[in-house]
């Protein structure tokens, strides 16, 4: 069987952010594909053994296997995707709000996400909860500002981009840390135009293969 | 004067590894620019500064005002210049080697640099040195393995791309951090080979506008 016609298969856990960004990305494109849970509590972290190791040296989730590669980093797992399945297009055309897109993107992914993940959270120890509200307030105020200058119904415009889906995994997470959220209105109203769409619908932590009986919804 | 005939200006600090990402781009491609220092360390630092905050809400370098815009993220910004100055290239042109310098990049821009960089490491207070040289001894060993699958002379084969960009100012952090690179030959042997290259030299933060007499070189 040729790679293009092997399902991809997505190691991911259900509430792991960076997970749901690529799982939107799947949904949006109306890509079919397998889930292989990793849960990044039990047995100390499904991400660090030694199965896993051989999958991704990372040991981080997300990783799809896809056209006979797997990969790793939502961003570059969402741009392989742009590249190869490019409709509905995730990138805008115009180059500058490409860039801005991008940018949005990395904000949150490198800017915000990093400071309030588990991993992260784990070593901190007892200041979990402000260290996580921390960054997150101090990312989204910058956010705010920037989306003044590029939202429309979206993050840019009123085409879903790859900022987007950066934007809603966030947000939950912003929710799951209990940020107050009033003094960000742009980011507020565009989460909530988003979780509209079927595509973040479906992939939504509350619904997955791994998601507890009592998290479903 | 139209926006293209004006010349770009990096807001940069000479030892920013994220401003040197996209110094390393500007040579490659052979692009002019002039340069606006941020010292983050002077005054309180001075992207915290009222006039920064107007050019970049993120309060971070680089930013990059190129034909009329001014966007920030150095991989924004180097994927923002290789769309729109695609000589030399910087991603690969076949698609799972793009694929796989994103993943790279990604993978020290969100997975190591955030961990290590000046404000966070000042609101961690005294164990600073500890979790700089933990996050990049872990992140090293991950790129490490990686870099057996995709490594030539440099990190995707042997064509110089933006994973290279991010690679070589994230080495010079773990040197300054006195990380012990023994265990990582691949990565040592590619930033070496990397140094040699002119682009790396005059983009080095010892030979910016903004670096102190005491280390130039």
């Amino acid at each position: 069987m040729s790679a293009a016609l092997v399902k991809p298969v997505l190691y991911s856990y259900f509430r792991s952010s960076c997970s749901w960004r690529v799982r939107i990305a799947l949904a949006l494109k109306g890509i079919a594909y397998d889930q292989e849970p990793v849960n990044l509590l039990k047995d100390g972290g499904q991400q660090f053994s030694t199965e896993f190791q051989v999958v991704n040296p990372m040991q981080q989730v997300p990783a799809l296997k896809i056209d006979g590669v797997t990969l790793s980093q939502s961003l570059a797992i969402i741009q392989y995707l742009e590249e190869t399945r490019p409709n509905p297009r995730l990138l805008p055309q115009d180059l500058k709000k490409r860039a801005q897109a991008r940018m949005i993107s990395d904000h949150i992914v490198s800017g915000i996400q990093p400071l309030q993940n588990l991993s992260f959270l784990k070593q901190v120890g007892e200041k979990k909860l402000e260290w996580a509200q921390g960054s997150i307030a101090r990312g989204f105020q910058a956010l705010e500002q920037i989306l003044q200058h590029t939202a429309g119904r979206y993050c840019i415009g009123d085409e879903v981009s790859i900022a987007d889906l950066c934007l809603v995994p966030q947000v939950y997470n912003a929710e799951r840390f209990k940020v107050d959220l009033a003094p960000y209105p742009t980011i507020t109203r565009i989460n909530k135009a988003l979780l509209e769409l079927e595509a973040f619908q479906v992939s939504h932590p509350c619904r997955q293969p791994d998601t507890p009986a009592e998290l479903r919804a």
